[in-house]
């Protein structure tokens, strides 16, 4: 057992809670990416207010203490994983929704809030907040913004920083700043809001957000799910419904391992001949109609449309069992490759490819409709580093994306876990950039240090 | 007549043009923002490829010369105003478009395309380029990335942020860089691309845009015409059509000195009784009805709806002679405030209630379902510098923006004309993290110095 850390007497009283039980912290000191093992925290500060979150970085910064922004743990990358002696500064408290305004489409929350919880409260009015990662009932808008989350719904109505119109920030030093504005529009000096978005805790630790709203639609969408004999005739649907103009409310894609993991968990009636399904939505049954057709061209076994909603939510529950199903077949590290949509077919094919050299396990889903691909490659529970081969693969995978003129990272962050790679996909000029910037904002290098590039 | 300034031996050979004489460069000083006079470069550089730009960035870091960056000259705030002994470096050369994917959805085009060339290419491939600025047939897409412009279906479509990808800059010292990419998503690092976006050309020079293309629509909109008896009224009537849940493709709003400055210049028919017209585009016949119920119910005179895409043309030719006519009327001293769409009714009672007390003419022209506004003070084409009366109802119309929870400026940027107010939008802390951004970019405060913050 660990020695319980010793608060220096001059460290802040706080609203909210300071933990430092090493058997109560050590819940702080990792998120969801299995590679990574947090060290061991000084404290954990539960944060109930600006002001807390306020009051902690002042006192860090004083004393040289490094701070760990964390919202619902729920990061993949390593992001929020603690270092030893650092101050966790959780904002999960921080959970009210300020203001929601029906005339301007706006919302107003703290950082802790659950994006369902979010997105739930809109539809209330009518409204929706868009943006749903796989994990939106247990991830936060602090940490969206954060790592500029993506989503299944994101193919028709983009990302994170889409939505963003203003934070509330604290400063390494401890200063509260406010970006941004509630209008539509606003371009008064640089956008530090935009900046904020996916620097992944490093510059300013995000407490209030200010989000756009949009109409919900009046109308269910419809589904159309299909069967394909192979993944790259899939991916090949999903680059056809793309080039033929319709745009899908969603379009996700897995392989037949992610199909195997998650009949595993909770079994569904996977059939022998599916090796890869793809589930789309669209807003009008036009649309659907040609999600149909071109699921079919690619050469879909079967193909199932449904304006059922309960139907759509059995099928979608499938893939947002994805991740939950990988985290219990084993260890995960997880990659977040994006392509151009055009590539799709080549990506999943490169990525067998690595499997068979490897001899490893990569189930892979996608939100294909984005070119963003979710290879997942799988190491027993009991090892607690990672195999040579898994580096080995990840790394070729990586290689695979950017030849093909893709990224590292489509929506998880680099964190702990991509580091590595920043410098092969943005070069040394632009890396230089992004540590005046850090610089500039963190002297001290007190927030997240080593993560987000 | 000035002396020809002579150009020093070491400036480097170019691909394009290199202008000195006076005469000629003259014609580079300003852009299209009346109050701000620019003053005698050194050089204009007609840039023809990156390398150009490259070199002169090089050659002007070494020789400590300030850098102008120039696309169509369309900007309405000075941000591409000349200063003595500068070197302008104009794109305007750099017209071509690289790529068009269809299969992707992007296009990768040379600053200095001019936006409507853009969309018209895409259009080609049954693709769109969504924004466009009112001067879309002479602004820049470098010009448009560098002050992240708006336009009128940026309601429906979002502005040009929303659909830059990637950019190919020149840094202050003549370095190349990328940033971003071609994916639909991607969260490797800091999102520079963003950062560059509205930045008016002080972190780098902007030499090749990827950006987002979209589905253009099968069917024109429907046009919803309406003439109102008050601008209130009007304003009251675009907030109830957003609060409806409806998105409209487009809604702009003039007022009665705007429709009569238009009726001066290009007569239209303009009728006694209208005071204010309301313009909007529905994708559908069912939004559309719910604009003519709301505009009706708001208190239209009359509520004109069309389907000839002709008719569209002709109404929006109004809308869009709205800033030839106020030049034509006068210096303007353009204003481009944005407030909570709710707030629209109050902003333009704000408006006429300064304008009567300074005893000046205000055309209040909107990009009314965005809520932002153009209230354009205009004064003697004879006069050189700005009346004093100008300044004092500009600075309570920025002040009354502010108040009610809006901006300084939705799409035109700060440029020179505005940099006085910053500070009350933005505030000490956050004026600093610009200086320090600033900084860490051009440390020589080269590139567009004075202007943006």
């Amino acid at each position: 057992m660990t020695a319980v850390p010793v608060l220096p007497a001059d460290f802040p009283a706080l609203r909210g809670a300071v933990l430092t039980d090493p058997d109560v912290t050590a819940a702080y000191a990792d998120d969801h990416c299995s590679p990574v093992h947090g060290g061991t925290p000084l404290a954990v500060v539960l944060a109930e207010c600006t002001d807390d979150v306020s009051a902690t970085a002042r006192w860090c910064y004083a004393n040289d203490v490094v701070m760990i922004p964390r919202g619902g743990g729920s990061g993949l990358a390593g992001g929020a994983s603690a270092l030893d002696g650092c101050v966790v500064i959780s904002l999960a408290r921080m959970n009210a929704i300020r203001e929601i305004s029906v005339a301007d489409q706006y919302a107003v929350a703290e950082a802790g809030v659950i994006n369902a919880d979010l997105d739930a409260a809109a539809r209330e009015h009518g409204l929706m907040y868009p943006p749903d990662p796989s994990s939106y009932e247990i991830c936060t808008i602090g940490g969206n913004v954060a790592t500029n989350a993506g989503g299944l719904r994101c193919v028709k109505y983009g990302v994170t920083r889409e939505y963003v119109l203003g934070l509330q920030v604290v400063l390494a030093d401890g200063r509260v700043i406010k970006t941004g504005r509630r209008t539509v529009k606003g371009v008064t000096g640089y956008d530090l809001t935009q900046l904020l978005c996916g620097s992944e805790g490093t510059l300013g630790i995000v407490t209030t957000v200010t989000v756009k709203l949009k109409p919900a639609p009046a109308h269910p969408p419809t589904t159309v799910a299909a069967s394909f004999p192979d993944v790259v005739r899939a991916a090949a649907a999903v680059a056809a419904v793309v080039a033929s103009g319709v745009t899908p409310a969603l379009m996700e894609l897995m392989d037949r391992r992610t199909l195997e993991v998650v009949q595993d968990m909770r079994p569904f009636g996977l059939e022998d001949s599916t090796i890869a399904m793809l589930i789309g939505q669209a807003s009008t049954p036009a649309d659907a109609a040609v999600l149909e057709r071109e699921f079919e061209r690619a050469g879909a076994h079967y193909v199932v449309v449904s304006d059922d909603p309960a139907e759509a939510d059995e099928l979608l529950a499938v893939r947002r069992a994805a991740f939950p199903a990988y985290e219990n077949a084993g260890n995960i590290f997880s990659e977040d490759v994006g392509v151009p949509r055009s590539k799709l077919p080549e990506m999943f094919a490169r990525i067998e490819a690595i499997a068979a050299k490897y001899g490893l396990d990569i189930p892979t889903c996608a939100h294909a409709g984005d070119g963003n691909l979710h290879p997942t490659l799988i190491y027993p529970h009991g090892e607690t580093e990672v195999p040579q081969a898994i580096w080995g693969a990840a790394d070729e995978i990586f290689t695979a994306a950017l030849d093909l003129g893709g990224t590292l990272t489509g929506e998880h962050g680099v964190g702990v876990l991509k580091a590595r790679w920043t410098g092969q996909e943005l070069g040394d000029d632009v890396l230089e950039l992004h540590r005046a910037i850090k610089a500039a904002w963190d002297p001290k290098n007190l927030l997240n240090p080593g993560r987000g590039f």
